[in-house]
């Protein structure tokens, strides 16, 4: 193989292909969007592209919570892409949520790192099981889409590895996706597809990543320092013009063959297992796919608000008013490069009359395409409400709201839906909102009404769902995989979003989604987590296998769970951990495992999880590494971030300790610790009083002082501000005797 | 001068006093603590020091927000150091508020940079006016006590300079304090002791620093490192140890005798001059020292509610309820090493019974020194408020609630206090709550009393101080040089304050006090500039020389402000500068001017303030300087930050603007600025479409998303995302043709 040939490998053909060299038996592969569906296009034309079944979008996907449900809605994509002889499927995409307003969170699991993992791991191994490949994106901190391929996203050790690193790191492991999609942003000043950090270090040798690395389309900035970062491919073709560079990059000694050849092993070994697995002959069961995105669309819808359970549809309402222009013409997708075009569209007005036959469905448009109202609409929308026993509204966001390359700039839904809402509202109590948007919005008619169904963006088939959780005919059983705020300025990053100077400074930290809101103690408008049933859930015996362990042990958590209403439905069981020790900053809850069960009414089952060090840990930055801190932690089982009945306290030793070295910059409280530090306090307290002993009062207040300003005092500061009585000598005795044993 | 004496006059001679070279002439000066008042101690002993005047701590000087008295208490104290014989005073301290839990906030001024540098600066020059040196500190970013001889803050570089130095850099330009200390923590990873940034780069060669810079007690880490950053002078003495190591380094090469020469010439210039302005048989005036304490403290404090004007207290009330300890054994001053032993102590109880003479005043403790209470004392309390018409509680912060040395741990009042005045509050209508504490606290009974005085830790004079507010001897005119925020979660620091894991990230940014609680739109329990008077003022006729003006035009703002009350008072007339552009983050309102202004009842003064370029500029990290964008900003006047009734834009042109040069990094969207925008922009478009004009609804909505993609994009990357059709000739034309002119 040529020098030549080999920089040729590490670029794309085409838009949308590898380049192949017939000489040498080398073929391309063909890569697609996107996450929920394909869009096989020719060149950028986002208009045009083959048809495809177009499934809910990942944000919908999430709050199914249901890991089974992703992998076979993958493996139906899989068959999709082997029906269009597409070997890579670009996606799933796995970025965390860390603004509502980010323009490409419908296209995201999550907020939380360990439900994106295990959604992102399901589908990831559901696509592959069918011989197709993943590219798992954007990675890492493509949290924004302003000047997306401009911005640094500064983000500190602990919270990448903590926040934005976790559900790539379990796929990885996981699933091992064929390929890894590199982000257009720069991370920490550094150009995610040159970030030797990101790729090399993180992904390839501390994670295992045996793919290769892709460049997100067009993110390629320095061609051979991204070959030297171990970035495999770049798309798309930039005929011929960046391969040139390659080859000088190793002529001119600046980039060395030997990681140009180990980039090359990387790409052709997908490339050949992805040949191999193509299979010919597939023809797609459209009406099949179609009805399992109508089925996984009714596992994503969160049912918000049911007072009175005015949800489902009571058979004995026998006029219903549908207000709200998405009822037929339903907004299931978003915009940009995953935009999908559907095998057909399923609406929820046409769907409803299907399944309520008896039932009179009256109809008014209530907006305009643009989201916008008038006084007509308004006034025909309620002059229908006002004739109807229930009123259900949709409503939502316009597709110009939401999209890939830019983001929003507020929560709120169109005035025009508000407006309506609130008229509505007022003209019948019985009013049910139905939203269909790829993020949290904001409801200032909350109290108005008496129930909310988030039907997120469901797809092609998300009208059908959604008429399938209104009439009782699926028991919703979503449950929300973000937090909804109440308003803007509650959110983390309220102060600075999106970046517009060209860097995004992760002040936050950590604390994303529901970890700030519960560190912050704000009242959110739904939390993280939460979602309604038909029926209810009782939770109860929670019990584990040891109330102490060692870090390295197996702890097994188990625990109850019953339906006691009176239909059968799912319920999400999750599982947070809370570390009571408060030295190291960290959330007051943070999700680690949960499980989506069935329960017929009255049935109960038992759910256990096991409990791995990991599920206690943080990153500690200066070990570079995980740490656990030995002491309590609380297990907290529940069916929503904000409302965990059952506890279990577990005392986890850890067994990660290193041993302590005390240096002359260790503080005078951490000798506590030391074998000796009983003399060493004397010696050292003494060197700074004088001996002299507390007597009146305000002696034994000044002591009280003296001893919290000494407690964190490096012990060589004691030389000097003994002034001489403690010497350096009597520090390095000090040292000595400590760290005798 | 041998080396070894270079390096000794590097290095203290006693724990107070520099080295002194008799054979050269070279005197020894005397440092002392502390900001509000004398602690000449023998040793470290915080219970032995020469009786001083203590005045009012520096949290309550700067509610004052009055320059002018400011500087008269810098005099005083210069005058009691003058009679003490010592040369420099260890103060004033500026750090910033950025947390309420701060241990030290009583020490500090505010949260917001101008008002602490207003301060700062009359102090410095009342102190030095008098032939006493100061001792601004600490440098910088010491905002926790927690473990701060080895914390890191670390800062972003435009915070830096937006927030934690201004208050430093306007005081060293305008007042030159003798010396700055350095602080203990790192700033960045790096011992201020031995950070050349700070020392070096900013505070003497970008500030025009002309002092020397000594170290805050044993905050020194490795002293060679120190001299070659900027450390002038070691404190205290480290008995000869470090002096060696400054001789080692210079013969082995790793610190130039000549910086060390420069850091000689510096600290001996400060000397000379001290000893030169030493004064002999000063006495010190001591009732004039108290009397100005009582003013000033008068002066701080600051009048929170006042419901149906219950003050002042009408001389129709006869029977006046007084409870809680601290009226009779008043809380005035912090712990650590600003704690002074004073000439005199006045507390409340008695002044107010030799002012209101006519006046029965009864007493109950209603808590114990720590600030528990019991049923018994509540009890006695409550029936003591029963038979009164009017009770005032007195209530704050015990001592051990504010030291140096450690921070609080929450923002609450003892749970004591708290309890007396819930009960006390239900037996009787009319209570005021009278706080002394040096920082800001909750309430959670404030609705439930008619009037609250925040009197800080008002010094030994402050009792008396009290007592003139009470009567109306003194119309209260002290305005919050901080924000009382409703709860602990609401600040922006709630989540990890104090840092105790070795780094304390600012990820709020410029956001603390109410730059925070402002932009998140957060209610505080009391807004930053806030305070009551018992007159009222009316705001009127702002107008400005210019309404469009370039940054370096002179700005003239003025105003009218009219005494609308029946007494003579004082108003803090507050001047905020407010942004309308978004693309750069700003605060929503940031003080850049204010003016304390006396008003008899029905007198209008007129008040102008003169901007200039640095009132509308930002710190931008990309030119490492001070930038102003050309647009519009608000000017915003009135009498506290949440109280702005009048209003004047100004249209500012820029004359810093940089010509913009247009590189292949460029966006798409900063073509607009290009002299042949249109051809350039058609080109671009051509190439990605390919020309295809949007004719269907879809194919129009897809034109949208894909300009909003593209306008974010470098252009660069249309030579590959156009697959060939834009070249790299293409992209060098447009290039030369946009930076034509």
């Amino acid at each position: 193989m040529t020098l030549e040939e080999k920089a040729s490998l590490c670029s794309g053909e085409t838009a949308w292909s590898t380049q192949a060299i017939p000489r040498l038996g080398i073929p391309s592969i063909f890569m697609t969007d996107g996450p929920h569906g394909l869009r096989k296009a020719v060149g950028f034309d986002f208009t045009n592209s083959v048809p495809a079944t177009c499934f809910p979008t990942a944000s919908a996907l999430a709050s199914s919570w249901n890991t089974a449900l992703a992998q076979k809605m993958g493996e139906a994509l899989a068959i999709e892409s082997q029906a269009n002889d597409v070997q890579i499927l670009l996606g799933p995409g796995v970025n965390m949520k860390r603004s509502p307003l980010g323009g490409r969170n419908f296209e995201y699991f999550s907020e939380d790192p360990i439900l994106a993992g295990k959604i992102a791991t399901a589908f990831i191994n559901g696509v592959q099981s069918q011989g197709v490949g993943t590219s798992m994106k954007h990675f890492a901190a493509n949290n924004q889409e302003s000047e997306r391929m401009s911005n640094s996203s500064n983000v500190d050790e602990r919270t990448l590895n903590e926040i934005y690193f976790p559900a790539f790191e379990m796929a990885v492991k996981e699933a091992q996706p064929w390929t890894v999609m590199c982000s257009y942003n720069k991370v920490n000043g550094v150009y995610a597809s040159e970030n030797k950090y990101l790729l090399n270090d993180v992904l390839k040798e501390k994670w295992g990543f045996k793919g290769f690395v892709v460049s997100d389309w067009g993110a390629v900035n320095d061609r051979p320092l991204g070959v030297n970062a171990g970035l495999n491919l770049e798309m798309p073709a930039s005929g011929g013009f960046t391969n040139k560079k390659v080859v000088e990059a190793v002529k001119n000694g600046t980039l060395a063959e030997a990681t140009l050849d180990e980039i090359v092993i990387e790409t052709l070994a997908v490339t050949l297992k992805a040949r191999d697995s193509h299979k010919t002959g597939i023809v797609v069961d459209k009406p099949k796919h179609n009805a399992l995105a109508r089925q996984v669309s009714g596992e994503c819808i969160v049912l918000l608000k049911n007072d009175n359970s005015i949800l489902p549809l009571s058979t004995s309402v026998k006029k219903v008013s549908i207000i709200g222009a998405f009822a037929k013409k339903p907004r299931y997708q978003g915009a940009g490069s995953s935009q999908v075009k559907p095998t057909q569209v399923e609406n929820a007005f046409d769907e409803l009359q299907k399944l309520a036959k008896g039932t009179s469905l009256t109809y008014a448009a209530g907006y305009t395409s643009d989201g916008a109202t008038n006084e007509t609409l308004i006034a025909e929308a309620v002059q229908n409400a006002k004739d109807a026993e229930t009123v259900l509204i949709f409503a939502g966001l316009p597709d110009v709201y939401e999209s890939e390359g830019y983001d929003r700039t507020n929560m709120d839904l169109p005035a025009g839906h508000n407006q309506l809402i609130e008229a509505v509202a007022k003209a019948n109590k019985n009013v049910v909102v139905v939203l269909m948007n790829g993020a949290a919005v904001t409801m200032p008619w909350k109290k108005e009404v008496q129930g909310i169904v988030e039907a997120y963006l469901g797809g092609q088939a998300g009208g059908g769902a959604i008429a399938d959780v209104l009439t009782g005919k699926v028991n919703p059983s979503g449950k929300l995989s973000e937090t909804f705020p109440m308003r803007l300025e509650d959110t983390p990053t309220a102060i600075d979003f999106p970046s517009k100077d060209g860097n995004a400074n992760y002040g936050e930290g950590i604390y994303i989604g529901y970890r700030y809101y519960d560190k912050k103690k704000i009242e959110p408008n739904f939390p993280f987590g939460y979602g309604l049933s038909y029926t209810t859930f009782s939770y109860s015996d929670i019990k584990t296998n040891t109330a102490t362990a060692k870090d390295t042990d197996d702890i097994i958590i188990s625990l109850k769970v019953k339906n006691t209403g009176k239909v059968a439905g799912k319920e999400v069981v999750e599982l947070y951990v809370h570390e009571q020790a408060t030295e190291t900053s960290r959330p007051e809850n943070e999700l680690k495992h949960f499980e989506k069960i069935a329960l017929n009414p009255g049935e109960e089952k038992t759910v256990s999880f096991h409990l791995t060090s990991r599920d206690f840990a943080y990153y500690s930055i200066n070990t570079h590494d995980w740490a656990i801190k030995s002491g309590k932690f609380d297990i907290r089982v529940g069916g929503s971030s904000r409302d965990l009945p059952l506890q279990q306290t577990i005392d986890i030793q850890s067994t990660k300790t290193a041993k302590i070295v005390f240096t002359r910059n260790s503080l005078f409280k951490e000798f506590k610790n030391a074998p000796n530090s009983g003399a060493i306090y004397e010696q050292l307290s003494q060197s700074f009083s004088g001996g002299k002993k507390a007597v009146t009062e305000e002696e034994k207040k000044g002591e009280v002082f003296l001893q919290a300003m000494l407690a964190d005092m490096p012990i060589s500061k004691f030389i000097s501000m003994s002034g001489g009585k403690f010497t350096e000598e009597n520090l390095q005795a000090i040292l000595q005797s400590a760290n005798a044993n």
